[in-house]
Order: C-alpha cells, then sequence, then structure tokens
C-alpha cells in the first residue's frame, strides 16, 4: 500500500528530503496559487495565511517581482488612517494558459493569464462535417496561433474541456457520443500541433472545478455539479479533491440508472438519468422537438418562469429528483450544482427537486441538508475549469 | 481554496518548517506502517522502498528496537548462499488496538497486535434489549477490560464498526437503523469509559479499508466494498484514499433508487437498493420468512451452489446488477468486492451480475473491465477495517 489511509503522508522522504530549493519553489507556487485564486492582498495578508514568516514572503515576492510575474502598488481606495499597506498584485499576461471548451454544437476557446483574467475569446459553430476530430484540432491549432498574436502572448499550456469519457493520464477520450468521437488521442495530437502542454478532461469535472475555484461552491470541499449539454453528467470534488476512479477516468453520473427497463442508452443500459433528463427528454417535456435549438429551448424555459408547470415537465423533475437522491446518497455533497441548460429550468422546477432531495435523502439529512443551486458561471463553467487545469501545472513552474 | 486541486501540496509551511524531530518522526511512523501493512523485512528493503538511505534506516530500526517495538532476527529458511540478512519484525504486543463490530445480531471484538496479529477475540449476541447503546458501551468497556487483562496488553486506541450513518470527526451516529439507533454520541461515551482514542467508521466504509489493506484489494487504489449485513452499504476507496462527503460522513450506497415507486424504505424514499437487494430481499427471494434466521439463509444458498436459479433469485441477481450497474458508473472502481451474506451468493448470481454490468456500464468499458469478486475475509471484514482504523494514528505516536 504505498498511500496512507486517511492521512497526508507522502512517502518517507517526501518531509526528510525536502531542500532549501524545493522549499522555495514550494513556497513560491503556494504564494502564487493565493494570488491566483483569491486574488491581490497584502504581504502580511499572504504570511497570515500561508503561514510563513515576512522575509520568506518578502524573498518570494521580491523574487516574483523581479521575474515580472507579479507587482505591488497601493490600494487606490484608502481606509483607515495611516500609511496603506502595498498590496501584491498577479500579471496576468506574465502566465497565459489557452483554455478550450468543445462543446457539441460549438468550440470556446480563450487565453487566461494568471488571476483568471480573460485576455481574448474565440468561439465557432460546429456542424456534422467540422466536428471529426481532425477538423477540430485544426482550427483550435489555427485560432490559439492568431489569439496569440493578436494578444502577443505566449500561452505555457492548455486544457481542454470534451463532453465524454476521459483518461486524464493522457487525454485519451475513450467515448465522447455527443461528438461522434471514440477512441481518440486528443491529448497527444494537440500537444503536438499546439507545442504546449495539453491537459483533457470531462466538461462535467470541469464545471466542478471551475465552480470550486470560481463560482458559487469556493468554500464548499464535498460538492457535485451537474452538467447539461445535450447529455448530462456529474463532476465530484470530495474532500476539496478531484474524485476520480481507476486511471484518472471520472465517473458517468449521466448513466446511473434511475428508470429500470426504460428507454434504451447508447450505452448498452436502459432508463438513464441521461435518457429521462437530457437535453432530448426536456424537449419532449416541453413539447417541442427532440432537436429543438437551443434558444427555443431556453425561451420556452423562461415562459414557464411564473406559470405553473405543465404535466410532463413535473414528470421531469421527478426524474431529476430520482437521481439527484441517488446523487446525494452516494457522495454526501454539502453542495449540489445545476449547470449548463439546468440553469434555465423554472425556479418551480427546481424547488421541487430541493424539497424531493430533502424529504427523501437520508445522507441530505445527516449532513444538515444538501443544497441544491444552479451555477452563477452558465455556459462559461468549463472554459473556466479547463483554464484553471491548465494552470494547475503552471503556477508550479513559473 | 485551502487544498490544492489534484495535488498533494499541503500548506506552504509543510515543508519549509520540517524539522529534524517531524522528519524522524514521519520516517518512524512511515516504517512502522510498512511493516504493519506488508510483514517483516530486511533493511535494505526498507530503505528501498521508503526512499531513505541507510544510515536512516539504522537509526530508526535501532530507536524502535530499543523501545520495544521491533526485533531483528534470522529467517528460519535460508535461500541462496551468503550470510541471510536479518529480517525486521513488529513485535505484535509492543502496539495494541482494540477493534469493536457491532453488528445487528451480535458485537465481535479484538485485541490486535501491530502486523495485524489477532491476540484475542470475544463476542455475543444482541438481542432487542441488549441492542440499547447504553448496554452496548457498557459491555464493550467490560469486555475490553477482561481481554485487556487476559492477553496483559493494554490497548492504545479502538475502533469501532457500526452499520449507520456515522459523522467521523467525532464518532456520532446519525442515524443506525437495523439497531434502532439514531444521534447516539457513539465515539465521545466509548472514549470516556475507554479511556482511550476512540474512532467510529460506517460498517461498509471499514470493509474496504480492511479488503484494501489485508484483503482482496490491497494493490487497488480504486474499489468499492459493498456490505449486505440486514442493510446494504458501500464503501469507497479513490485514488489510494476513503471516500467521505460533507463533514466526514460517508454515502449511502444502500439508499441508491433502483426501482422508483417501489417499496416505501425507513429512509423516506422509495425503492431504495437496501430495500431490493437486502437480506429480507433476499429471504423472499429465497422463498423464506424475511426475518429467516442468518444460518437458514446460508444453507439455503449453498443449496443452490450448482442448481438452476430460481426465478425470484434472478430477479434477485437483476436488482443487484441494476445498483452496480449504477455504482461503477459513478466511481469508476478498478474492483468491486461483494461482502457479508453476499459472498453466499450463488456463482450463478455472481456471474449474471458481471456479465450485466460489462455489458450496460459504459464505465466498465472504458476502464477496461471492472473486476466483481466476493470478499475473502467475509464476516471479519468490518473487525479487520476497525483495527487498522485504530491502527492509523497509533502508528505515529508509538
Amino acid at each position: 500500500m504505498s498511500r496512507a489511509w486517511g492521512g497526508e503522508i507522502g512517502g518517507a522522504s517526501s518531509t526528510a528530503g525536502a531542500r532549501p530549493d524545493e522549499a522555495r519553489r514550494h513556497n513560491r507556487a503556494a504564494l502564487l496559487r493565493r494570488l491566483h485564486v483569491d486574488g491581490p492582498c497584502t504581504r502580511a495578508t499572504l504570511a497570515t495565511e500561508l503561514g510563513l514568516n515576512r522575509s520568506t514572503i518578502k524573498a518570494v515576492v521580491d523574487g516574483l517581482a523581479e521575474a515580472g510575474v507579479v507587482s505591488e502598488a497601493v490600494p487606490a481606495q484608502r481606509n483607515g488612517a495611516g500609511r496603506p499597506s502595498l498590496m501584491v498584485l498577479p500579471l496576468p499576461e506574465s502566465a497565459v494558459v489557452l483554455a478550450v471548451d468543445v462543446r457539441v454544437e460549438q468550440v470556446a476557446m480563450s487565453m487566461v493569464g494568471i488571476g483568471g483574467q480573460v485576455l481574448g475569446r474565440h468561439s465557432w459553430n460546429l456542424h456534422r462535417r467540422t466536428r471529426t476530430p481532425g477538423e477540430v484540432i485544426t482550427h483550435v491549432a489555427e485560432s490559439a496561433q492568431l489569439l496569440a498574436e493578436e494578444l502577443a502572448v505566449t500561452a505555457r499550456g492548455a486544457g481542454i474541456s470534451v463532453p465524454g469519457v476521459v483518461r486524464r493520464d493522457d487525454g485519451w477520450v475513450h467515448e465522447a457520443p455527443n461528438l461522434g468521437w471514440s477512441d481518440i488521442a486528443l491529448g497527444t495530437r494537440l500537444a503536438s500541433v499546439l507545442r504546449m502542454p495539453v491537459q483533457v478532461a470531462n466538461d462535467a469535472e470541469l464545471g466542478a472545478l471551475a465552480e470550486h475555484v470560481r463560482g458559487v461552491a469556493r468554500n464548499v470541499d464535498d460538492l457535485v455539479y451537474i452538467s447539461a449539454d445535450f447529455g448530462v453528467g456529474g463532476g465530484v470534488i470530495s474532500d476539496g479533491r478531484p474524485l476520480r476512479g481507476t486511471r484518472g477516468y471520472v465517473g458517468e453520473l449521466g448513466h446511473l440508472v434511475v428508470r429500470p427497463g426504460g428507454r434504451v442508452c447508447y450505452c448498452g443500459s436502459r432508463g438513464c438519468w441521461e435518457t429521462e433528463v437530457g437535453e432530448a427528454a426536456l424537449c419532449r417535456a416541453l413539447g417541442l422537438a427532440e432537436d429543438a435549438p437551443r434558444g427555443v429551448v431556453v425561451a420556452e424555459l423562461r415562459s414557464l418562469a411564473t406559470a405553473p408547470l405543465p404535466g410532463p415537465l413535473d414528470e421531469f423533475a421527478e426524474w431529476l429528483a430520482t437521481g439527484l437522491v441517488t446523487v446525494v446518497n452516494m457522495m454526501a455533497p454539502e453542495l449540489v450544482v445545476l449547470g449548463d441548460l439546468f440553469t434555465a429550468l423554472p425556479a418551480g422546477v427546481v424547488d421541487r427537486v430541493r424539497t424531493a432531495v430533502h424529504e427523501r435523502s437520508l445522507v441530505s439529512r445527516a449532513v444538515g441538508g444538501t443544497r441544491i443551486e444552479t451555477s452563477p458561471l452558465g455556459r462559461d463553467a468549463k472554459l473556466v475549469g479547463a483554464a484553471e487545469l491548465a494552470f494547475e501545472p503552471v503556477l508550479g513552474a513559473v
């Protein structure tokens, strides 16, 4: 057993062998991560939050300032008397990453600077012909090049969101059914054309990361994010860490069985959650064609904001609730974030789901009531998550 | 965000502030853990596995030998020529813990020495009148005292397994429906009468731990253990760590909804996995009374070992499979271990479940086929897990 049960005890050498330069690198990464995630603050705050003494903070900040990664400035607004403390600010353009969100109908990308500032964006629609892996890879590479030239920045790494079953170790896409992709070496192929480190992850996993770092789950260590873009998926953060299974695969919450013997799913099972609450099911519940344009679906949902729910939508809410009871009972989260299309659900549906989970989940009651919220990041969640994914190794190497 | 995403990076001070005595304590705990989990080995093996130099190993082993925690001995069997290397052996009685498994019909307890050796055992049956928390606590305390005197050992800590929803932080039992317990400060109350550190955990979580440390999942970092003792529960180890949710509560896999609108469950939901594959459901499938004695149930299952499965048992297998498809799709485990009563299932049932999961789980296929095995530890799993739970802090403090 290489890892300790329940503890953070690493290999015996990790502490025993810590060298001064390792400690410096570690402190530098921790300080940058603090500024990146929580924004500018004073040296004193850094010292308190990171548990380091002021001379160590000074050395790290001076080093980063010399390298052009941070600057120090007097805050514009003074409060209180006395000399204002200098704020340490990350300089966005000193460390930039590329974020790419491959969705079924669109690819969105952005260049993001340290601190999370979006420096530039680009997107294009996908059609049947342009949705092949080769077409997408080429278009991403060309657009990244143009964006980098336009902004005069060089990305240090890329994070890619894909709605599918992804092996995190090497960015292998096992299956992305709604894109029509299977067994694509996306990570390796993109790294080769982009000529930078590339990490690929499941879209729902990145939605969870985004909400955890910059969204509604900032101080929540146990959360589940539900994605709903054509298919349904889920990303889980447990005890502050992303939940992944064997070989880096994350679970597929869209394929929990909610209705045994129900509709056949492409996955080989029947009555999957996705077949009951995916976009096609929502369209059916709204009396629309299963492939109705997203705009029409959203407009229809908005029109129901204050109206009583039609019967089929009520049934839709029941299936959404049934799946969430299972998710909450299995994961014991503090917070469930409903993303994508689910952010447009009428309040009546969300309320019905909240009530059902409260009444039917033993675990929700045990943990003091699992909260259920819609995503404030909405359609940007995966792009934000992809940027954070890319920043992870970058912050340690700046 | 206090924890790093995806990394093992702790607070900045943990490396920067590592002192020599901390490193020594850390090395000592790592070495003891190695001996405890994997058994005796040479100093050279310890050096290789722990990544420490020989002089550090010598210092730690000498220190532990002086404290009477390990000894060094020539192995009985010599293989190859040359002088045999001394083996470092943990001395079981030098660090002992108390393990307690509170089951519905019985309490089992053991004193376990470092290395996992069971030094002594005791158990008693529970009836309606003796199943109250007060009766159990008193009986545990008295029996622990007797066992300690008999063995002439002093336990350094206790681990308690309970079939219920447990808050790990303080051993609060929120609900243990099959015991009829709710809101019991079990950890605090037991610590006060046993006068030692006490940790309480959900029985399925401890089953998972036991299989991970000493059972069929020794080298498996992503596993799910399914307990089936009256109720059904699950313990998950993900990336080598136990999966826990908010405030240390683990999920309740028994309450995933497999049959919407099905039988009413005490938890407030309907058609929970437990209502379809718990012991009462199994009895129904076998044509027995729902409260048939365990021995009768097991005998009936054994009699079906080679016979064709009766229809109701086939249906039981289908519900077991349906729940497992959901579990595998959500957790992406490498291995699922079926524990307790499920170890007595006819091979035909287990095979049917294996086939169903293989055919219907997208995630099983992605990870290269989730294995499904019955527990080799069987009825002892929770007791073994409770001992390991108790050893966790003890190994760091010997």
